[in-house]
């Protein structure tokens, strides 16, 4: 198996079929644009297994992923796809980046979810982009934006929905989409689903349940995880 | 007379109607959200000067400006409106944060223009913000951002060519616009057109003939900015 990709989180790897690859999630924990680094025991197989139990979810609400099958601790297969270099960020209540460019308190909901794309380029830092910036760049259609925006709209629903069965706020999310390699006509969804890449506070406590526990040093990073994965595990599977 | 507001570079006074003010334009300049500080003797003359040759020939070319009348070396008199707390940004060029954010160079001509909103808060930086943030804010709605695109436009258009006349090309520009305070359904030019919100450079050499040579240190920042007025004067004036 030949090495194609070593991100901050996950590695990919090409398989005996063009069209599939092994996605193996990391221990490795990165903020701040890679400048804050740490590793947590357990992550990866957290993260993997989140992932397994959401993306059939998605699947079964009619989201297309990129989610084949589980193979082992820490690794997945899954659909090879050319990645949308565009972050794809659906927020229902005000945190994080959305706070400080409103001047808004963080925990504030939404009247309406909103989705913003950032553009993946860790040299700039994966900045804000606007519909234009995004055509300016040539990086996705008109159409190819409704389409994010349509199936980013089904996830926030069906996750909203099972995770606040779990206890859990979904405050904000991060998505990442790619154009399937087999027909790139088809935009499916990539990447994964897990603390890494939400916001997850507990319904009653507002404790936060997710990465800022390792951005802002609050401690019991991998505890929260596996709390998320206990509730989440617990009402997907019955 | 009242001070109504006093900005970075200018002043609003009102006037015996209610509906008109005078606008002062200062001799003060500022970069980087007012960290750097300069005074520049003639500048405020100069910008009053280029808005009383510019903002006419707007009217005549159909987009409805504050402006009534001149009234002395460094002040006119214009319609009371309740400005919109977005700075419009019209750009031709890649230039300044547009080359920040996307990695591309300075210099280079786009296929379109692009149009971007800002969020006009000193304490927050003047963030980019998009029409979802937009609306969350309850800044504008969807019919005024369409007339904000329409009339930005027109400015883009008539000032390009104008400019092109003068030698100048016409980089990037910042306009804000406001509610007629007799009318508030009509939005309206406020504001002021002129090298401190321009990014112009001479059409042969490229030297930047506007805020940017305080910005930068360049020097000969109001040499550039007499330049420009002389130029415009003498196609405005024929």
């Amino acid at each position: 198996m030949e090495q194609l990709y070593h991100g901050k989180a996950k590695r990919l790897y090409s398989t005996d079929n063009p069209n599939e690859l092994l996605m193996e999630f990391m221990d490795d924990a990165t903020a701040f644009n890679g400048e804050k680094k740490a590793s947590f025991d357990q992550k990866g197989y957290i993260n993997k297994t989140l992932t397994c139990l959401l993306y059939p979810l998605l699947e079964k609400n009619g989201v297309p992923t990129h989610f084949i099958k589980d193979v082992n601790e820490t690794s997945v297969i899954v659909k090879a796809v050319e990645i949308i270099p565009l972050e794809v960020v659906v927020r229902n209540v005000i945190a994080g980046s959305l706070a400080k460019r409103t001047g808004l308190d963080e925990g504030v909901e939404l009247e309406q979810p909103i989705i913003e794309f950032y553009y993946k380029d860790d040299a700039l830092g994966d900045p804000l982009f606007t519909t234009a910036h995004i055509h300016m760049m040539k990086l996705a259609s008109d159409e190819d934006l409704a389409e994010l925006r349509r199936q980013s709209n089904i996830v926030n629903h069906v996750l909203k929905s099972t995770l606040v069965e779990a206890g859990l706020r979904l405050v904000d999310f991060k998505l990442e989409f790619g154009r399937l390699k087999e027909d790139p006509t088809k935009i499916i969804l990539a990447d994964e689903i897990s603390p890494d890449t939400c916001r997850l506070w507990d319904l009653n406590t507002d404790e936060k349940m997710d990465k800022d526990r390792f951005r802002r040093d609050l401690g019991d990073v991998m505890e929260a995880y596996s709390e998320v994965l206990k509730r989440v595990e617990k009402i997907v599977n019955t």
